[in-house]
């Protein structure tokens, strides 16, 4: 597939993090770009989100740059305001852009200060590096603990033409945005104004990343934004409006559930699907409850068919329901019914829930019409592995 | 120490479990006690759980025994009503009390049916067994997945002589009392009156059970039952009331401390204690968000003192406070200053760090006067062992 047109990429080592893997990296639009971002609702907020939604809010929505560095948050850093701005205005100089049309992003640890010459001494080389088919370079570069890379594509026929989308993203813990990093970069070539651009993004995130177990609890870093560049020549019309937002958010889902299947330590993507709850909220708040206990996570590494860690999961979520009308159901097979026992074979599903896809259904019958989807993953000994020595 | 007069105890392998150790238990009052009793808040609410707020109700807060079996928490079960009050009339019937003198308890796996005949048939010899220095017995029955026995004890000095309390307690998961059930047996030989017990009971658990990691979220089973049956010929004046109830409080902090010792796969118990906020229940949110935090338990499993973890779970909390406030110590070592990272010697924190105690604290500058504790334990690779095939 066709990248978006009018952006180029660069990344390279500049010596941030220890491993020798490049940690710096660099999107480029030729063109001024209208740009829209969604940032952490944490109260503790890195550097570099607070200069990037200062940079947005100064150029009106525009840039024309995303600098981004793996291996240092730049986050409860003395020098992070500084560092952050310093870096920006280096990618500026060379691009020959104002500074505020530079967004800036960082994920790895907190708290450790940022050494800003690694950055600017890197920048002309980075800016050298610039290249229309480095996309997956930079996809590369921002990873922290992910074990591959994630990227989606799309394009998009409007009345005027073809639009293409480019997406990239790097994921979080163990599938909670509310304590790893979660970066995500989204580029398209179609003409869309920031009015327009911003609700279209908050929405697609609210379908996509938001529904990987956590909504609304993110990390000190958490940035994800979207860059239209217009150099396709299309102009999105209000009638192009559903067709687009519809790409966009298969496209954000597929990342979000691309984070999902590479959760630190996971062996199996889990699925969550609600329904019979009063309405969607409802519907989510136990969608998110059962994602988050680690003893559905446990038994579902374990293939061990363990509903009533599900039911009691769902108990818990603060939603009242009645107990006796909930159903569940595991791989499709129906292992509670009226909240008790159904009649299943245990070999056969702990068969079925060896894969490395699960998904848990679970629904009130005769409740209302809310529906929700999460998606997150296993938890298994690697997870504790990872994440008792990161940064020693 | 001495056990409070006038209880006998009993314990017996019963065949509910698949290893053979005891898994039936019974705790008797040789006269009517008064009895106060905190329970569940889930949704989902196992069937002695019901039977237990029910008997008590109808007595008018009056008991004379508990009767618990671990291995099966008659839970989601078609069965369970019929089982939990045929076990409870057996008891009953061999104790020569009404049946709703008897408060039923039950651990264990959720959804499948509890068989009665392997606790009515198993009934006379529990009674036969009955002695006055079983107390220990008891509480390695209602053990599952705890590795050692959690008792405590306490005589209190009050106007008309010496009382006695004694406690007994199983652990819950990896101390999340939203997921694995919790059950305490309190006896004392204290007069009490229930209007005077009852709040008792439910500001002791307040400040002990409430406070590790999750207030309120709570197992299908969780159960906390306070016997009071005035053996001791002592009548609580209104004047022994707060000597008597800072023993219980004590009483069951110890034992809802030795619950965060013996975590599921912890090494480690951690102490995060949070202050300067504006309030208590600001400064609970705090505590109970990084005590929460698996990013937290992980690096405190791991000797890391990755602090930016521990702020940004704060942050993630929704308890609004400065981050250029917060200060943050482990071990009493300052590791973060105004939210910054602190001068400290990273191998000789991380040598205090391989201990079994941890104490995070974590303080607002020039905040408020809420204070909070609270209790967890690191989270190992064991946990993922011991849950991910629990019930197979």
């Amino acid at each position: 597939m066709n990248l978006p047109a009018g952006f180029s990429y660069s990344a390279l080592y500049a010596g941030i993090r220890k491993a020798r893997q490049d940690d710096l990296a660099l999107i480029f639009s030729t063109v001024p770009a209208a740009a829209a971002a969604v940032f952490t609702r944490n109260r503790v907020q890195a550097a570099p989100v607070r200069l990037a939604r200062k940079h947005l809010e100064s150029s009106g929505g525009e840039a024309q740059a995303i600098l981004v560095n793996a291996g240092n948050a730049n986050c409860a850093t003395r020098t992070g305001a500084r560092v952050a701005l310093a870096c920006c205005q280096a990618a500026a100089k060379g691009l020959k852009v104002k500074t505020n049309r530079v967004l800036p992003a960082s994920t790895g640890v907190i708290g450790v200060e940022l050494d800003p010459a690694l950055i600017t001494t890197a920048m002309p080389r980075l800016i050298e590096g610039l290249a229309a088919d480095r996309f997956e370079d930079v996809s590369r570069a921002i990873l922290t603990t992910d074990t591959f890379a994630k990227t989606a594509f799309a394009e998009v026929a409007v009345k005027n033409g073809i639009v293409r989308i480019a997406g990239m993203t790097k994921g979080a813990g163990m599938i909670q945005p509310n304590m790893a990093t979660t970066l995500g970069f989204v580029l398209t070539d179609a003409a869309i104004m920031p009015p327009m651009l911003r609700p279209m993004l908050r929405k697609a995130v609210d379908l996509s990343f938001n529904r990987l177990s956590v909504d609304g609890d993110t990390s000190t870093n958490d940035t994800m934004i979207l860059l239209a560049n217009g150099a396709s020549g299309c102009n999105l019309k209000a009638s192009d409006r559903q067709v687009f937002s519809e790409a966009l958010h298969h496209l954000m889902q597929d990342l979000a559930r691309q984070i999902a299947k590479d959760g630190e330590g996971a062996r199996k993507r889990i699925t969550i699907e609600v329904s019979g709850a009063a309405d969607e909220a409802s519907a989510s708040v136990i969608a998110r409850a059962i994602a988050n206990s680690p003893l559905v996570k446990t038994a579902i590494a374990g293939s061990d068919p363990n509903w009533g860690r599900i039911l009691s999961a769902a108990g818990n979520s603060g939603v009242a329901f009645d107990p006796r009308k909930a159903d569940i159901w595991l791989q499709d097979v129906k292992v509670c019914t009226s909240g008790l026992a159904a009649d299943f074979s245990e070999p056969e599903l702990k068969e079925k829930l060896n894969g490395d896809e699960c998904v848990i259904r679970f629904n009130i019958r005769g409740g209302g019409p809310g529906r929700s989807r999460f998606w997150t993953c296993d938890l298994t000994e690697k997870y504790i592995e990872i994440n008792a020595s990161y940064r020693t």
